[in-house]
């Protein structure tokens, strides 16, 4: 199924009405189905529907279960199988028991100290494999400054249709390692975190991470899971990014652009 | 709550690095419950946690319920009530029934014909409670190019934080009527949804919609939901956004600038 879809529109400009080929991002329904033993059997259960832009199904999946904390390895994973154009399903190892109780929506509603932040965080703490050790990261600004160019290279489908969310992976030293698109920035992240778990690449520790757009909370949360430690990001992070942030140890930049960026938490490991 | 927070942060431009006060938007958890009738009893239940940017929460909760389908009227409510900071309580008649089998993750999974756009719009179809009606609805384009400058002067998390999304709402003459903001694209949206629906202002079929950002399926199915016959966006529209406009009789304008703008679907609305 193609990431880009070719229409027929109205330009309208300078007070005249044109029409003109236009390319648009797709996106299409995801349903993530997962197959596990239970005390009665192998069972399946559809466990998710993203909105989502095809492509990298597989790693979305992989990556989105990681993230929410359903699985905790690859080795939880038996197959991972695309069934037709908008299903992926994900079966475990016959040992392997999901942590279902993780999923999204319950995620925060399950926590005992009520609803708030604060609340969210340490729902995010107590499900992270990675935890928050000491490190001599250092990175230079002038690194962080030509992230952007680098990705305009790499960025196809945005070139085409302006209209989706990127994540990528950089080493320390600038060099590009990877990207991936989505109408979902949740799910640019999922597909780039699950393209890490299949290629045995976690912890991502060693990676800056780089998303197009604003920095949230759940993305923030979705780097914490895999272990990321420095997060540059072109749009403004929420107040809660920041907390999370903060409490994972993570390096949180904001409005980067080619002579600047902001400085959010762990700006010691920056340097001019 | 404050949707703004005050934090201190570091700047780094040419190459010098400063300390600075810096505002971000406020994102923190919103959890929804609804009580309602049932055959044991008027009870109460968690039926989703959004997070969103604090302030008209009532109005989110009541426009959530409305565009997922759950509830179809004002009429339906007996009681809004925020609970704390975080937790807002729709209580809703005695006589009245939730129709909780349409809350999201199951909206396109018990579609009977599979897992794909087309089964998403369908889904969207059954549940809209205003019609396809004809109508005789003409826009200048002028009026379009001049909300955005409209919208700017009252955008104001926006312009403190520039992490924000703003949904907002116009006269087919450009006069300015309603604009809510959120972290969340979605939220600002049901605010403004919501605001309609507790004023008694539904179907919005006399109003454009201002997106500041993309339009996505899930914008475009709230904006059927609630009767809205023009979108105009600031970013670009999904393949599947255009195809949901197309089935609810929208015209969806994408890529709205001062000069221009690009029409994707229901061109016959606009004139020059």
């Amino acid at each position: 199924m193609p990431a880009i879809e070719h229409i027929l529109i109205q330009k309208i400009s300078a007070g005249e009405i044109t029409e003109a080929n236009d390319q648009v991002a797709v996106e299409e329904p995801l349903e993530i189905q997962l197959a596990y033993s239970t005390a009665t059997g192998y069972m399946q259960k559809n466990i998710a529907v993203t909105m989502r832009t095809p492509g990298n199904d597989e790693e979305l999946a992989a990556g989105f279960l990681f993230t929410e904390g359903i699985i905790k390895d690859k080795k939880s994973i038996k197959e991972i199988k695309q069934r037709g154009d908008n299903r992926v399903l994900v079966s475990l190892q016959e040992d392997i028991q999901p942590v279902l109780t993780n999923l999204a929506r319950n995620f925060y509603i399950t926590s005992s100290c009520g609803i708030c932040g604060k609340a969210s965080i340490d729902a995010v703490r107590t499900n992270s494999f990675y935890q928050n050790e000491k490190d001599n990261i250092l990175i230079r600004s002038s690194v962080l400054q030509h992230l952007q160019d680098d990705l305009k290279k790499q960025q196809l489908v945005f070139v085409h249709t302006g209209g989706i969310h990127a994540s990528a992976l950089f080493g320390f030293g600038g060099n590009f390692i990877m990207l991936r698109e989505d109408v979902g920035r949740h799910n640019a992240l999922d597909k780039v975190i699950g393209a890490a778990l299949i290629g045995e690449g976690l912890p991502l520790n060693n990676c800056i991470l780089f998303l197009s757009g604003r920095a949230s909370f759940e993305l923030v949360q979705k780097a914490a899971m895999a272990g990321i430690k420095i997060i540059a990001a072109v749009g403004a992070p929420s107040s809660l990014a920041i907390e999370m942030a903060k409490e994972a140890g993570i390096t949180l930049i904001g409005f980067l652009r080619d002579d600047r960026f902001n400085i959010y938490t762990g700006n010691k490991r920056i340097t001019l």
